[in-house]
């Protein structure tokens, strides 16, 4: 181990370096436009990965953006793990809150800033840099396959195939996943938990064209007032998302696993301080932790309609959108829950307009067991490493593929994040700490040992 | 009036042609890139009055955009008119849904096609034409004052300043006013009503930067969400705006007074499928033409917030924000309205956003007398061109600066408009009828007539 340590020491200021060469590449899944930047990101990987020792690596074409797959195959008999990652980066807008240029990364105060830095760019460097040290050192105990994808933006809508296609070339012990994050640096933690996802679109519509709001105001359904009563009908003034039948399939946890959940250290105070809220809200009787951990929820991630420029125009518009994407938890279906979804949003809109309601995209939530030799293995190489043992974490982000990895390879996923909430993912300012991506690296070969010594 | 017939019948052609050369120049007062184009189309309003017979005509510089004055005095002791019209248009966007360019007018099943086609330019453009025509055929019989702004669209913010300026120079015995619509082609109407406007911006603040729905979503006050419960609860199920004292100086008409208002002709079959809806809506207890000519209304104008691009963005925006405009009538002040809005939307608010609230503009409802001189004559100028005789009208929309003429000028206004509801003004496709246009021509100077006679 002393010798993958030393050639990560002797390394570190190159890994950097070409870590900002992957966050150069603008590879955002959800514009079009950036299709040609994906195909590059991809060949960037597969080469790395060759240099860093692999047999061998290929960008392998889907129905939508790539799959890198790479793999060294040190024993067949000895343990596999199957590394995954995305390459694909959320939208940089509003790009005019950003301090530098989001494609441009830069070390500020110990953080690389840049769109990917964390999510998942920086982290799944960490896993091609520690494969690098272990084949560099001769000291790779597992067999090793690479997994990365250009599609975990927008819901892997070409993974689920590719798995289906490619079941023997995947198969492993294991799949291990840094898209995660750490409750702090002082309290380390792995992700056992994440959420479920439905993500809709909605569309009212009213009078075929926009309208002028003074000889028609008062008269006529305004599609942006009704969508504002309809999104505000979703949610009660207690927190409870009122689609009919949303919870029925929500596991309740016990009152000794709530008590347990909620041993997790958490200082409101400085939540709603980095937030710079004046109040937290949500489901009225589960705590913070809780409301993201355990429960489900719903928010608009966009709205818009009508004339949003500058100065004023008298208005009624013809239409009015929203994105409203849906959290779910252990065991809401996210199929199920779209169809209820599409269902109730039909029922309460009035006569007076139209609407139409459509499911973009989603995916299971998931759950961990931590008595896995996958678990083990990290439990102990975190704790050697950061000097306590990690508590196991319920995230309320989603990560839809990981339950289809389950029901597609049969392989369990281990999600050793090792981001931080103030890493700003899929914000403005996106940053990783060098000294997250340091301990990382330091954490996963100590990984590898242990699984690879545990069987 | 032969004359002046002829004389009209001989250059109809070219009065068209002159106003596509107005219509082409693309003044939007609300965006200010349009700045230049708005000294551009005064100057050359002001070069067309000279070259109709005006004495003088002057570009007045203001704070704002400039304002076009121009003048004839046959007689200082004759009636004098002051035709007021605005050069301003609206914004065209959305764009996309413009058949032809807005900028670029054509002809098309006999109505033409502008931004500004009727509102204002088209409307005006009888007035500049009607005047050439008196004067080159010598029978103008009043002295006349033109006051074209090019503020009126964004709430008229110079012209008040303007009037206390130029108190003597704008002295007149009426206001003339072709800005507003008939009821049809076949039910000539002259708008008696109009009314006033209370315009509000509004934005909710959450967290201090957009978050990751799924690492905070249920545990934090989603600005969008919020935003739409707000506007939501302004206006209840019943078609009531919510705001506290909103109705209190609203003037109730007496039963006979809602007969005779509802005796106007009204379609609602007609009135829906224009519009393609498949139910009206608005405030119990009141029909369709109730609800816009004597009743006031809230609409959302615009709203925004979050991610609106091309698939999905998993966040929580920081802000979200809205236009709301509020249409009121005798005897509300649009001041006190905007300060009733403001207390109360902060007061709904809940603890975990903060808001802004801005008043964008306003003004008040305004009522023109059915017995006065210039309101006689032109119901039987209407009803020589029409065959038919006027119905006094209340019109749903505003023109804030009408009231403010009453109580600057001391004069009162008349106005007379040649729109109709297919023109579709503040819409995309803003369409104009040569047969509107023509009979505008041909009523004005009949107007003239009467009214000096009745002297």
């Amino acid at each position: 181990m002393d010798q993958v340590k030393h050639y990560v020491e002797a390394n570190k200021d190159r890994f950097v370096s070409e870590l900002f060469d992957l966050l150069r590449i603008p590879s955002i899944s959800a514009q079009s436009e950036h299709r040609p930047d994906m195909q590059r990101c991809a060949e960037f990987l597969a080469a790395k990965l060759v240099e860093a020792g692999a047999d061998r690596a290929e960008v392998m074409p889907t129905e939508g953006n790539p799959v890198v797959y790479a793999e060294k195959i040190i024993d067949p008999k000895a343990r596999t793990v199957l590394v995954y990652g995305h390459y694909d980066v959320m939208p940089v807008d509003p790009r005019e809150e950003w301090r530098t240029d989001p494609f441009e990364p830069v070390v500020e105060q110990g953080r690389i800033r840049a769109r990917g830095a964390d999510d998942d760019k920086g982290q799944l460097w960490m896993h091609a840099k520690a494969f690098e040290a272990m084949c560099a050192t001769d000291s790779l105990p597992c067999n090793v396959k690479f997994m990365l994808e250009g599609e975990e933006e927008i819901g892997s809508p070409s993974l689920y195939g590719f798995c289906r296609e490619h079941r023997k070339m995947l198969e492993a012990d294991v799949i291990l996943v840094s898209d995660t994050s750490m409750i702090s640096m002082d309290t380390p933690s792995i992700t056992c938990g994440l959420r479920g996802l439905a993500y809709m679109e909605v569309e009212v519509t009213g009078p075929n064209k926009d309208l002028h709001s003074g000889l028609f105001g008062g008269a006529v359904a305004n599609p942006a007032n009704v969508l504002a009563r309809l999104v505000a009908e979703l949610v009660d003034e207690r927190g409870h998302v009122t689609v009919p039948g949303f919870y029925d399939d929500v596991r309740v946890l016990t009152p000794v696993e709530r008590r347990a959940f909620n041993k997790a250290p958490f200082s409101l105070a400085a939540y709603k301080r980095a937030l710079d809220i004046r109040d937290v809200a949500g489901e009225e009787g589960f705590t913070t932790i809780e409301r993201t951990g355990i429960r489900p929820s719903l928010d608009v991630n966009g709205i818009w309609g009508g004339y949003t420029g500058e100065g004023t125009k008298t208005v009624i518009p013809s239409k009015a959108s929203a994105k409203i994407s849906m959290r779910l938890v252990p065991n809401q279906d996210y199929r199920k829950i779209s169809k209820l979804f599409e269902r109730h949003f039909r029922a309460i809109a009035p006569k007076s307009v139209r609407v139409t309601v459509k499911a973009l995209h989603g995916g299971m939530p998931y759950v961990t067991p931590t008595d896995m030799p996958a678990y083990r293995a990290a439990e102990r190489a975190i704790a050697d490493v950061f000097g306590k043992r990690p508590l196991p974490f319920y995230s309320g982000g989603s990560i839809p593929i990981i339950s289809g990895f389950e029901s597609i390879l049969g392989i369990k996923s281990l999600l050793i994040g090792f981001g931080l909430a103030e890493d700003a993912i899929h914000s403005p300012n996106e940053s990783y700490g060098l000294d997250q991506f340091y301990k990382g690296l330091e954490t996963i070969p100590l990984f590898y040992k242990y699984f690879a010594a545990g069987k």
